[in-house]
């Protein structure tokens, strides 16, 4: 079991803080925008008096409302299609551990959520990657690279969209390409859409809107970046299949059931205004231009400018990410402030890929971003690994 | 994966409400106790703006009240010994992630909670049981048993205590026998106390207790029962096997953080007053002698008298115990009543096994307890499969 690229440098981080050292948290997908009240209300309201076990796919009322929600997306689900899951991580899980069998091969654009590969092991299955690079910004890999390598064992792709950690937007040609593949090869589509909502630059097309894939596809959701609620810990699994939904539930029920107080703040969270995402999204479309503009600015860098998400990947004239990104933390501070990166090696399958790469997650406001990015320009301007 | 014997009748139980009929709910380990107002109000009181991910193991303020929690029963662990996992199901699952591989076989005294069984598919651990029996009350089976079973693959022995589904309470003899083994053999000792306030007759002796076998024992709790608090989510992962503590890490890392709100909930329930168990144990005491002495009146009916938890294991005189848990759903009602047991073949890996008993929940109060018995009284009556 791989440790997580993300959090494996958390006791750095909390070493440098108790030297008094601020770190800006660029490493982790924890959203500062706040939690929308009505949702946090709708907890504080919560009059239940037994804390109960939820059914195993859900509060029936909360699935209903997830209806409604996908509805609005041009999603068109059942609440006998959703199983409500701990986390979109839960959801992960469940599509790895209901669709697949131990030896089986997943291909997973690289690079990928770095946790897939937890899942993976615990699903005892191989993940094959194949390369999209930052030169091309992270755009789907070729028909021919996937046709490469399917083999017999292959039974699923996944894909994040808007992607994490690379905050690539597939366009709807590409997930015409991706029905195509999973529909000759007959596989799955394990479609992570954890950011549906932020898109800066073109529209979303969920693996959800791809007809005649109706079979193949599993959704895999979460409402943690969407509404800020990562501690929730609610997600969703989704599919018209019925053999997998069964198949998941029987997971779903060996655990009992998801968190009760995160399906009420989700529930209530299906009933905001339309136009909640607008400001939250010119946030973050801020912070984005703000940060891939700083970060082409340093000498050495490249950055692309992602479609959606709220992560970039960035190229540094650096030996080795992770000794870099540890580095920061246990040795470096400039104006008493240091920068927390996730190393990009974690994201990457293929050894020695992503070697000179770090995602950074821009959930800090702008003027942060500024001074965080300042930092690393310092940073990189005295690090011993310079290249 | 098997289905979950205790939620696989849930869909007869729906529509027998659908045509009217009351269904005592005896099939599951929902307490009815309402949750104590002190730990609800915590959460009403709760003023999070963002609702952030916890640190991987748990807030280390409600790590911290944990080990006060424990320390008051006798039980001496750090903050750094306790992830605090996603329900007791996720301490189970980590224990079985991180502390066996593939093939590894786990010896289990059956009857058992019938999960454990979905968590070693997810493992692809091979169950091992060794059989109890109801005619001693379902007592530890001999250490020959135990001998007999260990193999060079056997690399635990998973205890629940008191138990589920037996309500059987292990005596510090018997759990210095189970030291003696995992000592002797160098096994790990999982240890399930989800119910280690329930106890009615003696007192609880924790694998945590076990002097000289520090190593060997992952301590796997939840909230859960103990407070009333099922739908929260919250149980602990604890051991002082640092090996073990970090192989689990990763696996609690990769699902990045337990629920927030039940956190809270669960740190406001270590301030309980310490007569706190004392209103609910003498509840579950008279219901489970109720319950006993209802079900022992009723003519070819079994039921021993279990120290603890909260459930009872009863041989009834039917075919099949499957069959007649789903009749009564679906065939059966008596003054609009029906009762919904679980089949205790769910609970046996003997094929064969439990055919003819059931485990009932006492969580109803005595007077619908007493109703339900009567109900089971008349179905064993007319039930075309008595034997």
């Amino acid at each position: 079991m791989p440790a997580s690229p993300i959090r494996k440098l958390v006791p750095f981080a909390e070493d440098a803080k108790k030297r008094g050292t601020k770190v800006f948290h660029l490493n982790i997908g924890q959203p500062d925008i706040e939690t929308p009240k009505v949702c946090l209300d709708a907890v504080k309201n919560c009059d239940v008096h037994i804390l109960a076990y939820s059914h195993s796919a859900g509060n029936e009322s909360y699935r209903k409302k997830l209806v409604q929600y996908y509805a609005k997306n041009n999603i068109h689900v059942t609440a006998e299609e959703i199983i409500v899951t701990t986390g979109g991580s839960e959801a992960i899980l469940f599509g790895f551990m209901a669709c697949l069998d131990a030896g089986d091969e997943v291909i997973i654009p690289e690079p990928f959520y770095a946790n897939y590969n937890g899942f993976a092991v615990q699903a005892d299955v191989k993940v094959v990657p194949i390369s999209s690079s930052i030169e091309t910004g992270f755009a789907l890999p070729p028909i021919e690279d996937f046709e490469k390598a399917i083999t017999p064992k292959t039974k699923a792709i996944v894909i994040c969209n808007p992607n994490n950690p690379t905050g690539y937007l597939y366009s709807a040609a590409e997930m015409e390409t991706l029905k195509e593949i999973v529909r000759k090869h007959n596989l799955f589509l394990f479609a992570d859409e954890a950011y549906r909502e932020f898109c800066y630059e073109g529209t979303h097309t969920s693996a959800m809107h791809l007809k005649g894939a109706e079979q193949h596809v599993v959704l895999m959701d979460t409402i943690s970046k969407r509404y800020s609620a990562c501690g929730g810990r609610i997600g969703a699994f989704i599919t018209k299949n019925k053999e997998v939904f069964n198949a998941a539930m029987k997971f779903a029920q060996a655990r009992l059931s998801p968190p009760y107080y995160a399906q009420v703040l989700g529930e209530a969270a299906v009933d905001l205004p339309d136009d909640y995402f607008d400001t939250t999204k010119a946030e973050y479309k801020l912070r984005r231009d703000t940060l891939v503009k700083s970060l082409n600015e340093i000498e050495g860098v490249f950055c692309p400018n992602p479609g959606g998400a709220f992560y970039v990947m960035a190229k540094l004239p650096i030996d080795d990410c992770d000794k870099f990104c540890q580095w920061l933390l246990e040795e470096f501070s400039y104006n008493g402030n240091t920068v927390m990166m996730a190393p990009a090696t974690g994201f990457y399958a293929t050894p020695g890929l992503g070697k000179d790469e770090v995602r950074l997650a821009y959930v800090l406001n702008a003027t942060d971003i500024k001074e965080a990015a300042n930092c690393l320009k310092e940073a990189l301007r005295i690090y011993p690994g310079r290249q």
